[in-house]
């Protein structure tokens, strides 16, 4: 049975919009501006892409994208959904080509003055090629030993500029506090005033102290962002000092060096997707987070960022929470992904995080809020589990802080923001 | 002496300009949300982004991007070109990392309803990690053999399902007919239907037989786009057959993919930008080509795509002009790359290309302009080069036209194309 790949987009055209559809599907296989010789019906039979759906929006005067090329008048500038299928032995299951067949130049053709990719269906050759998540929900659990509710963590901070002994002593105040998580700011890989190497060795060394103590060794994601074989070496220092996770900003990289590093991991990938504004957030550009996070799942990343509920960036709530749920849905029949919610979160945004999820299989990533908890790190952690217990019971905030000293002074300090 | 990137930005806001400029300041380097121990005046002092330069353009009553936090009322939206200068100690001479700094988060930032990155200059350290492109204009010259004019080339079409024996055909034309340089479409690479390995030795054959008979070697630039690994033995076998270049979708595989492919590269990389519009068609959002293109020059192309005049895509002609001089702007001392014109070229479009680029360093890649020429390819190779002939001596086309008959053919299959 011939395989086939399903794009969807959200388009905006002056055009008729079969015509508009048409114009895609001829761009993206077997079109050319004039007809060439060998272009004959049975190729174009065999390897045409097909418009499989549309479904008209609504309309507008002005084009949402400028230089749009427009018929003479006041043309409507019409918008729908519409999905393109395309043979899979077009391209073969190949990340970067898929990525050139479903988005490639369609994005600059002139008879649009919108086009978003909006979701993608792939057949199972993209399984048997990409394995996908090593590590995945389950995995995860299992190297950080939580189960049962989310993975708190925190992220180092000040981002930039700490120097390794007060790095020391903040990675043995999150450990022994009884943190789950830690991840690298985005911005701090290896820097030559903390170096990779050195900052693995300080944070191994603490992580493993305080499991000696505790019991519990947190899970750090290490930030091996860097060139293709920069990555294979940080990789494999992480793993041979004992750690459990690495971590990679997507899009700083490339698709097909996140596929390239889960050929060879031994850790979970913490997937970052910094830049990522860029890509979606002009509403008729780019993409949407429903293909993106397929993509990022497909190359292997066992974590992937969905910004949190009430954060500092420009996402509205209503995408965060459809981010988790797309974070949340099997994908080629599993591809399990944990979503990562971060930026201003602290105790009180457990409850509406509850609600978007329905679930419990996310990490919170918590800066300020757990370590400017007037109580101290400690306390700060507890007050972020006390808002998930809240949140699990059924309970408002303020019910649950009545009897948990760390809420209420997570309330107090952060309620604010709320 | 403190080495620093220089990156600029098109920004629009509706809060004080300082005010978002210092935003995007602390959110790239020292910033956290909730001030927290550590973030010293001392480590400010040291790690803190800087603004540099504020220069305030003109003001909107509309937001571009949804989701900006406006101040209550109605709040104008000013635009300004802004720069920040970064420590380069913060992250160090690495590709992945200075996106992760110079973009990031920032577009996600809700205090801007426009943020694009415009511009960067980068200290010489760059330069000693990055060697740029291996071969540049001059070494791309020489391997085509083409001098005192632009290499003229032709793209395989249709892009998708051309059998083999089909293919031997085409090229044994292209080759025979003179043209220096054929580019695989982007849409092809290693697809199931005319695999690679078979692709690559179908061509080569043909391109020796050819230049056996003409002493000239057609330059093919075989699409290796793929996996890492893949990309590195489609490259081999490229290198091993007698090939002269290799092309990569630079958006499709990833910067980090594309410097490691220089790491190794025996041959010209032709980089293609397919997706690039998904970057850069929202005017306020995304990258402009200033900044991509030096991006693509630090990880190490040789060629790359600017579209080209009067083409089928969106761009308009002066920000084609302007690609094509970005391209043949020295960066870092030198980095020469030459830039691809492509998309609905015929011999026609040389005086106006002429005209933008100011010099025949550039490669000018036309489909069907050649293919469907009604005097078969080698009359459309001779009316490519007759079009630049014309543009070099300062004639119209139609005064050249008169008494070359290949142009005048052109002229009149063509010519209504513009």
């Amino acid at each position: 049975m011939e395989e086939r790949v399903l794009a969807s987009y959200y388009i905006e055209t002056p055009y008729p919009l079969e015509q508009a559809a048409e114009v895609m599907a001829g761009e993206q296989s077997t079109g050319t501006f004039v007809s060439v010789p060998g272009e004959t019906e049975e190729l174009k039979e065999r390897h045409a892409a097909r418009v499989v759906r549309i479904e008209p929006l609504d309309e507008t005067d002005r084009p949402s994208l400028p230089h749009a090329l427009a018929p003479a008048g006041s043309p409507k500038y019409r918008r729908a959904n519409v999905t393109l299928s395309f043979p899979l032995h077009n391209f073969g299951p190949s990340l970067p080509n898929l990525l050139a067949t479903i988005a490639g130049n369609l994005y600059e053709l002139r008879e649009f003055s919108g086009l978003r990719l909006t979701d993608l269906e792939l057949p199972a050759s993209f399984a048997a090629k990409y394995p996908g998540p090593r590590f995945g929900i389950a995995g995860t659990r299992k190297l950080a030993g939580v189960y049962e509710r989310p993975i708190i963590g925190t992220i180092v901070k000040p981002s930039i500029g700490l120097p390794l002994t007060e790095y020391r002593t903040l990675v043995r105040e999150l450990a022994e506090a009884g943190l789950d998580f830690v991840k690298d700011d985005e911005l701090c890989a290896d820097p030559p005033y903390a170096p990779f190497a050195e900052r693995v060795r300080v944070v191994m060394e603490e992580i493993e102290r305080a499991a000696d103590k505790t019991g519990k060794k947190m899970m750090y994601a290490f930030n091996i962002t860097g060139d293709i074989d920069e990555m294979r070496r940080n990789h494999d220092l992480v793993a041979k000092s004992g750690g459990t996770c690495v971590m990679v900003g997507i899009n700083n990289v490339g698709f097909a060096a996140v596929a390239h590093l889960r050929s060879y991991t031994e850790l979970p990938i913490h997937g970052h997707r910094n830049q990522w504004g860029a890509m979606t957030r002009c509403p008729q550009l780019g993409m949407s987070f429903t293909a993106y996070q397929k993509l990022c799942r497909l190359a292997g990343v066992d974590h992937l960022h969905t910004n949190g509920l009430n954060s500092k960036f420009a996402e509205p709530n209503e995408q965060v929470a459809r981010s988790i749920r797309d974070c949340l849905t099997p994908f080629l029949g599993g591809y399990e992904v944990m979503p990562v919610l971060s930026s201003a979160q602290w105790a009180g945004t457990a409850i509406p995080s509850y609600e978007a999820a329905q679930s419990l299989d996310v990490i919170q990533v918590a800066g300020g809020g757990i370590l400017a908890h007037p109580g101290g790190a400690a306390a700060g952690v507890r007050s972020m589990q006390q808002g998930w217990e809240a949140a699990v019971r059924g309970q408002t905030l303020e019910q649950y802080a009545a009897i948990h000293p760390e809420l209420r002074q997570a309330i107090e300090t952060f309620g604010k923001k709320g």
